[in-house]
């Protein structure tokens, strides 16, 4: 797949405050989780055994809706304000981390909560990566 | 408007952790916020003097898109994970509030700046409610 | 519950090409459907027979994303293009109708589908009375 | 960028109606057509001629909102409806066209209206290929 995150904080007419490559991977990273936890939430539903996998369903939804808000912010620059993207980044990186451990429970069972627990484990480190750049 | 948030926690069908008329209070409001920002971002697009108010307008971008994800997210209860939801509310107190200061900077010039920073303190407030019911 | 839809479409600094009052009615109706259609799924993740409302849960959350950008679309009036509103309103009000369909089926056993089905229900009326006056 | 779109249809644990290759390639363009257009409306309100990129900003929001939807109904199969899908496609290849040919008009002047322009294109032909393999 081809983004053009990268481009696009090229392009980008006044200065950033953070890491330019830090920001797209952080961008791209929240971008996929989201697809990801909605897919994983939709296989789910489609499992004969899907009443031992409600909990799941619900963290999916609520990283994929966090996932796609705080990638959303990361791409604005414009007047930018910093307790805003630390504080959601925060939250952002907790939905991930209980999504991740959900799924990873049912990762043995099912190979679409694997590749979401990875999802949720790769963005929940973009999301710390991301912190620590900014303070 | 009538909405259907308090009827809609009246029929779930399990135990919710928190008072369900704090919690459509919460849920109302930050819907009502959402749609706020989103037009108040939208009626500074169409000020002649746009120029001078983008700051004001990626803070309401921002401030719509995590109201509407933390309306979401408090509308679901089951597999219920504190966490999340708590980190989430602190991360929309704190851009209703960044969004609130902006929009009074304008409130005495556009009217719909003036709407939307009440708009922005009521959900600051109903947000940090909820934060203190579930501590 | 007190929305600001009506003060924020009457503070817009411009002309706005539609029937502001059947516009603000239009709005709170899709930000009512979003939330009840995201209620409604989590309500039937919840339910002992949740197996059976698998086809329900998955219209809920296709509707409420519909709705939900829908009412952002009708909230914005800069640069108005009548192809993507007309569209759009047409996705919106077959989505309604379809979730409306689904959640009556189930309405006389589950409260949360019953009510949801008449937010459905309304909410497609809304579009089309919308869209007869865009025409 | 790796998305895991492609596996997570690959893990999906029933029928999916439509060719899986296609569907990837249209959900991942929905993705990163939703970022280049969130980012174009940031780096038109950073433009010191913003007052002229007033309804790019307004269509990119739009095209933006419509894309992620988009993208999230196509990444679920559970209860498939071609009726909301289709209607949705429609809306979202009207959307695309929009506002490609909008960020077309200022290619010449901001690249990032030229890369945003270029997603739009891609992203209305996957929408109508998708479309044409419904029928």
């Amino acid at each position: 797949m081809t983004t053009t995150t990268m481009p696009m904080l090229d392009t980008y007419p006044r200065d950033i405050n953070l890491d330019r490559q830090k920001l797209a991977t952080a961008i791209d990273t929240l971008i996929a989780c989201n697809q990801a936890c909605t897919a994983c939430a939709d296989a789910c539903l489609s499992e004969s055994m899907v009443a031992e996998l409600t909990k799941c369903i619900r963290t999916n939804l609520d990283c994929a809706d966090i996932c796609a808000t705080t990638a959303r912010v990361l791409s604005r620059h414009t007047g930018y304000d910093a307790t805003i993207s630390r504080s959601l980044l925060e939250a952002c990186a907790a939905a991930c981390k209980s999504c991740g451990d959900e799924c990873e429970t049912h990762a043995g069972m099912h190979e679409h909560c694997r590749i979401c627990a990875d999802a949720c484990r790769t963005c929940e480190q973009a999301c710390r990566d991301l912190l620590a750049e900014m303070s």
